[in-house]
This record gives structure tokens, sequence and C-alpha cells, in this order.
């Protein structure tokens, strides 16, 4: 089987080198940059480097670029893919991704699967792309009304082979409400954290919890940016909520209720460990 | 030398392992749990338990208790404490701890410095404690004008003996403020995170950044009401702070504006990489 693998990034790049490390399935690359395609080629993450047109010998097309150039190039390059060819995307929001390329895809006698490996770093490119990225990560396919039962399966089978930890299903909506919440709130969060002006005070004053609230905060703005609006609406309402929350804590403190902050943090502990207890790590 | 730990839960524990582990001085454990001091005996993290008489014997004692304990067990035990003695306490608070026991330390002929080695974990109690927990952490010392300088160095040399990464003076009002923003608000912000109700439908959509937000939200309400509570005004400032912030990330979505979204990221983004910069991991 021949895995086409469009946009080699750290997922993609990280796919590729997954794919190599644990199939034996050959991985054809396509990236715009000539330096990250030779990186590629000589770190044997990909078997060879294609143009568009090469897609055509591809039996499943991963599309691992951002969302809107995700739409794009899907969009545009139809016509390169071969007839029953399996398409994938990575983004890391559904609904518009999925709305937007279920239909033409479908109808130009393809199959697509809204997929969002759930990992990442903080830093992005091919030099920063490894094996094992998906080794403790989920893999969420976002099946809809026109998806093909057998190309799902196809999917998930193939991440699992390519080393996922867990498959998980979801409709594109949920995934979309879900993720708000475990994704993209953090990142928010992180990001309105570090701009305090005691930031520029705490050498010296950090121990872990600092270090853990701020390391997303290291984020590339244009993929998020692009990620928050096309899920704008789950996203407002999680920060709204976290805002409310803070808050009851604020108002507790300014108030010197020393029950009522008590009560806050012990149901904050409660939450915190049931959600261990319930669900692991993931 | 001789040096006597009193309250032998994490802190006051791993401080017993540390000096044990690292240094040929004798350890004196104080605790009112007996099982704790059993298990103390038992895995050779004190050389002798001891009731609060036996305090005499200390060349230096460590105050490893909640603030407000901190307080009420020293001023009630100067009295059982050596003439000369070094007193050291290790709250995540400094100012009201420091201004209730300076100047009756101070006339009673010991000598006090206001400590805070800036470590922790999600776990508390004696059964946690580890002889490495501060080998990455600072070791603040807050010294005022009442302070010996010849303490304050003992206290700074015990503490690079004892493995601290490094120690740090700061006025007490100063720890206070910047610990208000790297320490408190990182608990706020991690217990208010939990509470969305979309937590409950997490399990299998969470990745790094949702678990390193949330991981301190596993507290021990009772001991962080009591630091939230000393440290009221500064923490306010903070929490009103990182509501003031989100709250612009919140009107960015809200008028679908990409670049305004865009510029608050980047700016978040260079402001955690500036701090990377300058001050390293702590």
């Amino acid at each position: 089987m021949k895995i086409a693998v469009v946009g080699l990034g750290l997922i993609g790049g990280s796919l590729c080198k997954a794919i190599k490390k644990r199939t034996s399935y050959t991985c054809l690359g396509l990236d715009t940059d000539a330096e990250t395609c030779r990186m590629a080629l000589e770190q044997e993450a990909v078997d060879e480097i294609i143009a568009p047109a090469g897609l055509a010998a591809a039996d499943v097309v991963f599309l691992c670029l951002h969302p809107r150039q995700t739409i794009e190039f899907l969009l545009a390059h139809l016509g390169d893919t071969r007839p029953g060819a399996l398409l994938l995307d990575t983004c890391g929001v559904k609904g518009a991704v999925v709305d937007a390329v279920d239909r033409p895809v479908h109808e130009a006698g393809r199959l697509f699967v809204g997929c969002h490996p759930m990992a990442g770093r903080e830093f992005s490119g091919f030099a920063y792309a490894v094996d094992d990225l998906f080794e403790r990560a989920s893999f969420i396919v976002t099946p809809t009304a026109l998806t093909d039962p057998a190309a799902l399966e196809q999917a998930e089978r193939l991440a699992m082979e390519i080393g996922f930890a867990r498959t998980v299903r979801a409709a594109p909506e949920t995934h979309d409400r879900i993720i708000a919440f475990t994704s993209q709130l953090a990142h928010v969060a992180s990001s309105a954290y570090v701009k305090s002006p005691t930031i520029e005070r705490r050498a010296g004053f950090s121990a872990g919890s600092f270090l853990d609230l701020t390391r997303v905060a290291r984020l590339n703005e244009d993929m998020w940016t692009d990620l928050f609006l096309y899920n704008r609406d789950a996203l407002l309402a999680e920060v709204d909520t976290l805002i409310a929350h803070l808050g009851e804590y604020r108002d507790a403190l300014k108030d010197n209720d020393a029950d009522r902050l008590r009560a806050l943090l012990r149901d904050g502990r409660e939450r915190k460990e049931r959600s261990l207890d319930e669900q692991g790590g993931f």
C-alpha cells in the first residue's frame, strides 16, 4: 500500500516517520519547501517526494495542513487523486473542515474520513518531527452520514498500525465542543496567563505549576487563530465559563470568605480526581 | 549539628530524607501523628522522634506546618528551643508569617529566617516524601531589618547542602507579590478550569495541554485557602489581571477579529519565549 502525506510539518513529518518505523507501507511526501523535502528524504522519513500529480499513486492520502489550506488543497487536487482513494485530514477542528469537503469528495468518488491525531509539541516544522509523537495519543475519527463504513474502519486500523494508543469516534460537532475545552481553552488560558507584568520578575520564583500553566503559550499563532475562529461558538462558551468561575474565586477572596474559598477549591480537587479516576490520563 | 524538623508531611518528610541522604547532620523529627513517626523512623528519614521539649537539643529547627500552625507553634514553643537556635519556616507566604514571628523570636534571643522551598507535589503527607524533591528547586529566603546576617548565610548554606538548585533573597512583600503570580494564580486557574461541565465528556479528547493546565487542581484545600487569604491583595490583583486578559481573547473571538486574535496570541508566545530566554526554566 502507498500512503501520501501532504505537508511535512510536525504532524505530517511525524506521521511519515511513524509509518516508516512501524509499517511496511510506501510513504510518499509532498511539501512546498525544498529544504523540508531534502531533510525528509535524507532521514528516510519518506520513500519519495512527489508533486500533486503523484497523488494518483496513493491508496491513502493524509492531509497535514492548517484548516484553511486543507480545505483548499483537497478541493483543488481532488482530480489528482485516484478514484476510490482514502483521503484523511488531520485538522484540530472538524465541523468546518468536514462540512466543506465531505460532499465534494463523495461526489468525486473518493472516500473521506475526518481525523484528528491528538498530539502536538511547542515547536512546529519537520525539524521537530519524531516517530513516537503518537504513542500515547488518541486518534479521533468524525464520521458523518456520507462516511463509508469500510473507509472509517480502514482509517481506524491504520491509526493503530501507525502506533496511536486508541481510536475514538465522535460526530464532528461533538468533537469540536469537547476540544474547545480540552485543547483550545488551554491555549487561550496559557496565553492570557503570561500577560501579567509580574512575569518579568519571576526568575527564581517558579516551580512546576507556573511552567505547566504556561507551556502551551508557545504556540503557532497563525494555526491557532484559524482553529479558534473555525470553532468560535464552542470556544467562546468555554472562555466565558472559565471567566465566570475565576470570578467566583475572586469574589470569595475579596470577601475574605475562607469557607467559600475552601469549598471552591475542594470542588475543583474532587472534579479533577473524578476525571482521573474515570478517564485516566486521557 | 542537630536539625529538628517539625511536621513530617510532604515538605518536612522530604527535608528529612534529603538531610539524611546528603549531610551527616542528626535529624530529629516531631509530628503529632504516630503512624507518620513510625514510618519516618522505619525509613530512616529521622534519627530520633522528639516531643516539643526535645527541641532544646536542636541547633536548627525547620517548621514545616501550614502558615497558621507555623505561627502558633513557633510562638507557643519558643521557650522549648535553645537560645541562639536558628528557626526556619517553610511557608508559601512570607509577609504574614514573618510579621507575626520576627520580633518575638528576636526578643527571645533566637534567630529567625523566613524561607520558602519552592517545591511540591499533587499529594500531601509523609507517604509521598522523597529525598530529591528539592533537586531542581529554588530556596527563597526573606530577610528583614531584624534578620541576623550570619543566620541568613547559614540558612542559605544549609539549603545548598540539602540539595536545592539555588537560593534567592527577596523582601517578604516582594516574595508574596511574585508568588501570587507564579504559584497561587496557577492553582486558582487550574481549579477554575476543571469546573466546566465539558470535563465529564473529555475521555479520549485530552492531550498534554489539558493535563498540564489541570494538574494542580489536585490541591490541599485547607492549606491553599490559608495561603490565598494570607496573600489576598496580591492574589486578587493577579486574578483580576488574568480575567481582564481572558476578556480580550473573548472579545476578539466574539468580533470574529482574526488580526486581533493573532496579535494577542503572538504577544503571548513572545512573552513566554522571552521569559524562557531570560530566566530559563525557573
